[in-house]
């Protein structure tokens, strides 16, 4: 029995190509000590693993040509040498893009029963944490304030925006579709949304935060954090989460105008955050996310295709727009 | 009898120059109801009024052609119609450059008489008060870390090197000149300065912070942020005080490469302060300022010009780098 894995074949220059990527067959991996064995049943697809393969201006460790493609799955324990997790368990792990990983336990999550595991991959996974710690806790909302959220119908985005709206905020979701900008609304209760492609993007913004924006939560830079310095409030808050517009390209915008003027006049603070600061916190998130998944106030979008093979194209299309909230890729089918 | 005022001739466009203003004589004012009339012993020219002169982008408020030039000063009150201020009073006002000015007593604050009245327009005016809010409440330094800052012989930069060492760091300045990086370390007590117009700039900073940059207080944007970016520390704080890199031109640079991607990937909080919202707290640190001046732990740097004609030459001189220090006009000679 072999293990089906997508290695990274080179890394890309320029933007992302399908062929950037190659199936493999290796050896069925063993446990070793310490080690448990996880059968990958399905992963995620995010645009913040396309830094990593730009190799050390990255926070993803440095990816290169020949390794697995690294990503985070949930799946099932077949084989463990650490007694606190059972064969037969459901975990989240960095498994990568393979059927199977061995895999030091240290790193691994076991999924409380009642859960459900493709949840850990969305609302309950780096994404909903990501949301939850980058809105809550670095950008601090009150009800009654404008958030504005860039990728808005994106993995993060698309919970940034539920969980303003628990906080009792006036959500202005950006994003690059119409048909995006019309689900946000009509099935997340988004308030307003604009379309950054657009010709009069920045005037249809302006409309669409009429008293200006308090919180803004960047999953892009770029253009759309130029435009967002312009409509924020005095004291409004950045919360720097990603900066997608510049993942897939070699050649980077330069930063936008307002800075540092605009922070300056308008009392500004920009932050950014990584995820894996909170990691003390992330039962006590999961269980707020699960009261508000439980009670329908929180609803995960996902866009899920099917087969190992599927994922190199499923990644190049994902950089450009073409995923509705968290992409998952299902080995288990 | 008469008062001597500089007036903006006409608002400029591309670099200041002196002959943008114009020397006038106006009616002596009077004192109206709840106003006092200073006759004013100084000011100060700072970068920061250059941003005023781009209009509405600014944040103090909309200079004109054919008005007084602003500034804040020191002088003695000639006449009062405020109860609780006398004549003889030495106070600070945003006075403007001209001998005499009538203005409400709520603008107008009575310096304690054990004070040096020039120290209002340094350590314990503007100037100090910038450095001293902006370096402790908004970047929170602890001892031990690395606090670089820019226009580091400038009013503000002087003061927030030397308020960086009493609280126990290392001090990093960057500044114009050879002669400025000497006098930093030798008399002020900074421990390393960089030239920026080196060509080899980057590469002295680098060997300057060896243990990277906690906190970058940021007096000039431009390329200068940008350098300190890529120095940044992991949860690095910068503290946007001003760009005057970018006052004195029509075409601002973009802003530095490195954001939001460097904030994101080494957390670092950016924020940007203005002076005024921290009104209600300037007795207290003017009396900490007192104690390090009566003390000697902090010295103030002056570079004083003769009459009020000089303003307009003196200011222009100050945005090409030519100060040292806190420029001050004296009339009282």
């Amino acid at each position: 029995m072999e293990n089906q894995q997508i290695l990274i074949d080179r890394l890309p220059t320029g933007k992302l190509r399908a062929n950037d990527y190659k199936v493999a067959q290796a050896p069925m991996p063993e446990a070793g000590p310490g080690q448990v064995l996880v059968k990958t049943q399905a992963f995620a697809i995010t645009a913040g693993t396309r830094a990593g393969l730009q190799g050390s201006a990255s926070y993803a460790g440095a990816p290169a040509a020949g390794r697995v493609m690294n990503g985070t799955g949930v799946g099932e324990v077949v084989a463990s040498n650490d007694p606190t997790i059972q064969v037969g368990d459901r975990v989240t792990a960095p498994t990568g893009w393979q059927q199977y990983v061995a895999i030091g336990s240290e790193h691994v999550t076991v999924i409380d029963p009642n859960h459900n595991p493709i949840h850990y991959l969305g609302p309950m996974g780096v994404n909903g944490l990501t949301a939850f710690f980058g809105l809550l806790d670095v950008a601090n909302p009150q009800a009654g304030e404008t958030v504005m959220v860039s990728a808005a119908a994106g993995s993060v985005g698309h919970m940034v925006g539920q969980m303003a709206k628990i906080q009792g905020c006036e959500v202005v979701g950006v994003c690059g579709n119409d048909d995006k900008c019309r689900l946000l609304v009509d099935q997340l209760g988004f308030d307003r949304t604009v379309n950054y492609k657009d010709a009069n993007y920045r005037q249809s913004l302006k409309e669409a935060t009429p008293k200006g924006v308090d919180v803004y939560f960047d999953n892009t830079g770029g253009m759309i954090l130029g435009s967002a310095l312009f409509r924020m409030n005095v004291g409004g808050r950045i919360s720097c989460c990603g900066v997608v517009s510049q993942y897939d390209t070699d050649t980077p915008e330069p930063g936008p105008k307002g800075v540092p003027g605009l922070l300056v006049n308008k009392r500004i603070r920009m932050q950014g955050f990584l995820l894996f600061d909170y990691e003390a916190r992330y039962a006590e998130a999961r269980g707020v996310i699960y009261g508000w998944l439980e009670s329908d106030r929180l609803n995960s979008l996902q866009d899920e295709v099917i087969g190992l093979e599927a994922a190199p194209d499923a990644f190049v299309d994902l950089l450009s727009g073409g995923n509705v909230g968290t992409r998952i890729v299902r080995l288990d089918q």
